[in-house]
C-alpha cells in the first residue's frame, strides 16, 4: 500500500514536472554534461571553505561567504530535469540506480540543498565555528548520496 | 595620467585577491574547465528562459524564477581567480585580451551580474512582460562580454 502510494505520488510529480518542463535535455549526454558543470562549480566553492574549515588557509568573511553563496545556489541544480534515460552510462558516474529510484536521488539532493543554504546563512552572518559545524553538515549530505549513488 | 592611476587600483585589485585567495587554480586547465561549468549551467538556465521569452515554452513562475535565481547565482561565479596566466590557450574561447585587461573583463562580468539580479528580481515578481525586458538587459550584457573576449 504504501509502495503504491509513493508510486502515486512519484508519477504525479513527474507529470508536473513534464508539464513545467520547458527547458529539460534532449540528450542523454547533454544531461551528464550539466551535471558534471554543476558539480564542478559547486567543488570549487566547497574545496575552497573546506580549506578554510581545516585551517589550511585564512579565513576571509566575504570570501566563504560568496563560496557558501554559489553551493547554496548550484545545490538547487535542475537535478530532476537530468535524471533522463541513458544518463548513467558513459561520460558520468551516476549509477543506473539513481535513474531507477528518481525520489530517492531526489530526496538526498533536497537534503544537500537545505544544509548548502544552512551553511550560507551560517557564513552570512560570520560565525567561523558554527560555519564549521554547517560545513560538516553539507559535507555529510554530499557523502550520503554520493555513497548511495555514484559510481 | 589616468592609465597609471588605473594601474594602481588594478594592482591594489589584485593584491588584496591575492591576499583573499584561499581558492584559486593551480593550473589554467582548471580554471578553463571551471569557467566552462559556470557556462555550461548559466547557458542552461538562460536557454530555457529565452525559450519562455520567445514564446516557444510555456510560462511557469516557479520554473523561471529558479532558473532566473540559477543565473543570477552563477553570474558571481570566480572569473576574477579564474583569469590566470595560460588560461586563454587550449580548449577555451577566452581571449587572450581578458587575461590582458582583466579589469575590462571583470567590469563587464559585474554588469551581467547587475542585469542577471534585476532579472532573478523581476522574475520574483512573476511579471513576464517586465522579465522580458530584463532578460533582454541581460542577453546584452552576455554579448557585450563575448563580443569583447570571446574567441
Amino acid at each position: 500500500m504504501k509502495t503504491v502510494t509513493r508510486f502515486w505520488i512519484v508519477g504525479l510529480a513527474m507529470m508536473v514536472g513534464v508539464g513545467m518542463a520547458y527547458a529539460g535535455f534532449s540528450k542523454p549526454a547533454d544531461a551528464i554534461a550539466y551535471r558534471k558543470a554543476a558539480m564542478k562549480v559547486i567543488g570549487y566553492h566547497f574545496k575552497a571553505m573546506g580549506a578554510v574549515v581545516q585551517g589550511k588557509a585564512a579565513y576571509d568573511k566575504a570570501a566563504f561567504e560568496r563560496d557558501a553563496t554559489m553551493v547554496a545556489a548550484v545545490s538547487d541544480a535542475a537535478w530532476a530535469d537530468s535524471l533522463v534515460d541513458g544518463s548513467a552510462m558513459g561520460d558520468t558516474t551516476l549509477k543506473e540506480s539513481a535513474l531507477m529510484d528518481k525520489a530517492g536521488f531526489l530526496a538526498l539532493a533536497k537534503d544537500f540543498h537545505a544544509a548548502a543554504v544552512s551553511l550560507a546563512a551560517t557564513a552570512e552572518k560570520g560565525d567561523l565555528d558554527a560555519a564549521k559545524g554547517a560545513f560538516g553538515e553539507t559535507a555529510k549530505s554530499c557523502k550520503a548520496c554520493h555513497g548511495a549513488y555514484r559510481k
